[in-house]
């Protein structure tokens, strides 16, 4: 198994309080100082009108590897929440096997700015979406 | 019933074509040139940290909202692909009921440019998200 | 002339005070809470390979709208700085004269999300542009 | 000197063609297949109110940098239209030289997805911006 026990578990704690990550399939492979890595199958109730992977699916898991990427850098007790996102989509997510790869592009005390690529793994690796994201930290003392 | 069934019916029937819709409840309650006005509601399985709504929950439903708008301008058996959006949340989901308004702010032969606001409606109306989504229409003749 | 002196000085005074904005001939026409009004030109110096309008002149004219359609909602004494802004544009900037409309789509203390549609005034009144910014309060007891 | 003259010369030619390029003091270093790195200067004119280089500067050399880097990879002939793009600040630009480093992350028949990140060079290198970019490429036989 990938995943490191030894790194901040407040990632895999993370996806663990969100309902729609169980929803949607979403598994922390992998997670380090500023960065998460997950993955995802495409299955029933989660395609689009061709049945591939709705676009939704990856931009929701994409903003969660973002959101604790962010947070395995932020002060212990800190919240965060997303401010914005934006993603491009670069092909259709028509594979079996997805991976989002989160990291925080720029820390900060109060804004970090997050990179997300979400992966077809299988059949074929190639990428099919970006994101840029920016979180707000609520940190423990309230700011 | 608040749906108009003199209108183009593609936004209806393109909602009940994706799988990732009838999970998020994703229910269309009107639509017409260039619109599509969508509800839904915060449920079990839904949800991020806190019990509100996922971002990517409202995220995926004004995606298919602002997709189905451009449909609906779009020639007769056209398909429309995302290519990107960009969603701004302007405060936690912690309603019950939502409701996603999407319309074409550009429609173009190859590219439309699309809007949604999300409202929280239950239990007080205010604005929590905006989307804007740039569309790829795939013409039937393969334009 | 259109300026409405009683109304919040900071815009005008905060379009003085970018040499960038003299540089691209903005000029505000009308400020309020939570809005401001820019006109330009299109001029020798301003134009990309067509003669157009480069979309980098109304995107940074768009950003100042928005930021200090922000700082006439913030505290006397903030600061306001951009943390990210999306632009999609509509239609090739072929037009002479053109107008931003910025404005506060969602107030907050250290956060505020902004809109701005960029217009051209002549010879066609139509929208050329539209931008999502998020803005950042510094504000003057170090928020 | 960086640029190597053996590659494609559209990436010059068109900024060469662009007079805001000029206004802006946009200098193309180095140029292939699918990128293009551009270096600017602060100077008077350019900045904003704390004396830093405005944010319109960085984000419309970007854009060029990404619409020259998707050119690379398009038919001889071909033109570019920016569709959208959406900038991320990471820090102040307060240095003296940047550098915008432009490439195409999914190259395509009608549609570019581009990145720019913009770093500040002198005195310190960091980066300051990213940029993702969509481009529409309008071929010669008018696709």
């Amino acid at each position: 198994m990938a995943f490191d026990e030894t790194l901040d578990t407040r990632a895999i704690d993370g996806f663990a309080s969100q309902s729609f990550m169980a929803t949607l399939g979403a598994e922390v492979m992998e997670t380090g100082k500023g960065r998460v890595r997950v993955r995802f199958r495409r299955r029933d109730g989660l395609t689009q009108q061709h049945g591939y992977l709705h676009a939704g699916v990856s931009t929701a898991i994409a903003d969660s590897a973002c959101g604790y990427s962010a947070l395995s850098m932020a002060p212990q007790g800190a919240d965060v929440l997303t401010i914005e996102f934006k993603s491009n989509f670069l092909r259709p997510a028509s594979g079996d096997l997805f991976e989002a790869r989160g990291r925080v592009v720029k820390p900060g005390a109060q804004i970090m700015v997050c990179e997300c690529e979400v992966w077809e793994i299988e059949p074929k690796e190639r990428m099919i979406m970006t994101m840029t994201a920016t979180m707000f930290i609520m940190n423990p003392e309230g700011g």
